[in-house]
């Protein structure tokens, strides 16, 4: 068994209404800053031991299935690097 | 100018508790997933006009330290894309 960090990305589908993302470019906007948009997401680095990096990804990715994404709004993406490498 | 998409990840810093993932980490526990730890952190991707890379991602930089990040318990890193190369 070898440790990985698997790590997910969670997004707000295009389309979907970003209240907190357009509040912090608002925020942004009144400070000075120049910017076109801004997007929000969720990320989650999650240390697991697993046989090899595919496992790793394919146990992230039901996580994310199962709990940390919501597939009616959310898109995400899955990234696993070897634990050392994530230090 | 040139599109850039600036990406910014604000993590706790290391020590400051993290009560939305232990909870995460928790749920996934009763799922029957074997995970060691779980961090939680907020990525925002900020789509910006600049005459480089590095113009881009120090303004960023100080996007972050003004507002994104509250640095007594936060940490953050930016990475900076072409926005072409970001779709």
């Amino acid at each position: 068994m070898t440790a990985y960090t698997a790590t997910v990305t969670v997004r707000l589908k295009h389309g979907v209404l970003d209240p907190e993302a357009e509040t912090t470019k608002q925020a942004l906007d009144r400070l000075g800053f120049e910017l076109s948009a801004l997007r929000s997401a969720d990320r989650y680095e999650i240390d697991l031991e697993a046989d090899g990096a595919d496992e790793a990804e394919a146990r992230a990715d039901e996580m994310a299935e199962r709990l940390l994404a919501n597939p009616t709004i959310h898109d995400y993406e899955v990234s696993v690097v070897e634990a050392a490498a994530a230090q």
